[in-house]
């Protein structure tokens, strides 16, 4: 490998001054510095970036930490951190940590010990925020909810406006039996999504019902389950919003072992819009979450705090991304039931 | 952050003392070296990785160059190199690069300037292999066909067992009319599965027949396309094997608009294992592909690469990873259909 030697010699200058050149220090005429630049790219002179940064007593590096990347969530989180970082000439160093504190902690540490510029914590598992100060890295959390004193920032997916919105949206599709089959009762993502919901029917009007909100565990079976017990019950829904889109593709099955069908007796709704939503049949509508979006903000932000030194407005921020929803199949206009069987009639739709 | 210096101060000895003790130098005597380390400890003392890898002109990173980590199959690699490096004390360092070669060789570039360990090229895109070894880093590449004479590490899925296995499996079931929606015709992988597709028929005597055989695109309407071609032909196949899981679930779509009933009237098989096969309704047979093994061994070859300095039997290896059949309910036996309708009989499954 070349070395700032090799161009002192072959430039007849000191090491130090084609140390200086490379480096654009203005002490250096401008002629010499792009006679050494040219000298250096002629040679193919590589610089050595860990020697820089020992100097420099930086690395150009941002780490984040993230639940699993091979999640698809995670990975667009990863993808749209990345993004904002490459704008700014930062280089992304990954660490998962499979929801382990334990993992998480040890990881903070070690992108303190690499003297990284700042960290970007997705998912965090920690207890205490207290913990997280202590790396003394400029730091944005992801998705993460608190009620810290100190200068904060933090960049969320708006939970409330995405219950709001799926509500709203089969409102307007003339639904006024909408269950919701949310995520676990104690996650903070679940409350906003429920008062989302309960917002949304009461500016319409429509009463609040205990026996059409029920809790899951996120996985399909668990939509699965609780839409059997709503299909089976004496006032069926005609809509069911599901908190992500697994549990949704479980109340689909539901609804076929019932005999109805989606969307014509029951519209079906879910929220994250992963791949799986896409390929569902039918395909299924749902809200988007715009992680991507996050991670992209979340890289910006910690970007500008490591340039400034603080945060922009020097106290806590809390940026919340906004997703929409999303049409495709598992969604009609609610038709009130004849209460007499009509005769049958020429179908114009075939 | 506390430094050498301070704990120096503290311990009454020299900074350089202190440094030989917390590397555990022998020089030092052991009760010394405890004492350092029991007041480093005190004091929060945490080592600076930076110099140190400057010291050691090594950054204990490895740099995983991959396509796009928030695609799944990606993010299995990536999940899986990450778990060996880990075992063998090294970090991983992402960079995607998005098909993009410009991308790909500015990572190259990137990661040999901060002096990482070694290097593993996943999917890579770079025209001639020629371009990797200028890296002078220690590498592995991951899912490359080359036919270099140096020795050069490679880890990629068994296509041509999957292929096989696939076919082999739908014979068993007693398909004779397999047809083959395979990747694009120039694409190794292609290659590789049609060559396993036609050896197993060739072993139990199935003639291998060209209009039964289509190259689409990897995206689901290809999938679509193809099958309303082969369910609309004269003699349609009674089993159809799609290269991915994506093609795949077009082709249930195609056999749904025919009127087939799968797995009843047609078998249907994809490849790759993705999310949405769990997703599909009726839930997709297909082959598995094991890019968190193919992760895991990349891993652990280039970690040996960087411990003994070559290759471990210093001539080209070429490690394959077979995936593996997962039964879901696209396919079944395939029963004859009697040429008469038979009288309505009553349903014991009911």
């Amino acid at each position: 490998m070349v070395s700032i030697y090799d161009i002192a010699k072959a430039a007849g200058m000191s090491a130090a001054t084609v140390s200086r050149a490379l480096a654009d220090n203005p002490k250096i005429s401008r002629a010499s510095r792009e006679r050494i630049h040219r000298i250096a790219e002629e040679m193919g002179y590589r610089p050595n970036l860990l020697a820089r940064n020992f100097r420099q007593k930086s690395s150009s590096m941002i780490g984040l930490i993230t639940d699993d990347v091979s999640d698809e969530l995670s990975g667009m989180i990863a993808k749209g951190v990345e993004q904002a970082l490459r704008e700014h000439g930062f280089t992304m160093l990954v660490r998962n940590v499979h929801h382990d504190s334990d993992n998480e902690q040890e990881a903070i540490d070690y992108f303190a010990d690499m003297q990284m510029d700042g960290v970007i914590l997705a998912d965090s598992t920690l207890d205490a925020l207290a913990d997280v100060p202590m790396t003394k890295l400029p730091f944005v959390l992801i998705n993460r909810y608190c009620s810290a004193e100190e200068p904060i920032s933090i960049v969320c997916t708006d939970d409330f406006a995405g219950g709001y919105d799926a509500t709203e949206y089969l409102i307007k599709l003339n639904h006024r039996k909408i269950a919701f089959i949310n995520g676990p009762e104690d996650w903070y993502s679940s409350i906003r999504r429920l008062t989302g919901y309960t917002e949304a029917l009461g500016k319409h009007d429509i009463e609040y019902r205990t026996d059409y909100v029920k809790h899951g565990d996120w996985f399909e079976d668990s939509g699965y389950r609780l839409a059997l017990e709503l299909f089976r019950s004496e006032d069926p829904p005609t809509a069911v919003f599901a908190a992500n889109d697994m549990m949704a593709i479980g109340v689909t099955d539901a609804a076929r072992e019932c005999g109805l069908r989606v969307p014509e007796d029951v519209s079906v709704m879910g929220y994250d819009d992963r791949t799986i939503a896409k390929y569902a049949r039918p395909r299924l509508t749902t809200i988007s979450l715009p992680m991507f979006e996050v991670g992209m903000m979340a890289g910006h932000a910690l970007c500008e705090m490591i340039a400034t030194g603080q945060l922009p407005d020097g106290k806590s921020e809390r940026l919340l991304v906004r997703g929409q929803v999303i049409e495709r199949d598992t969604t009609s206009q609610y038709m009130a039931k004849p209460t007499i069987a009509p005769e049958p009639t020429q179908d114009f739709n075939k």
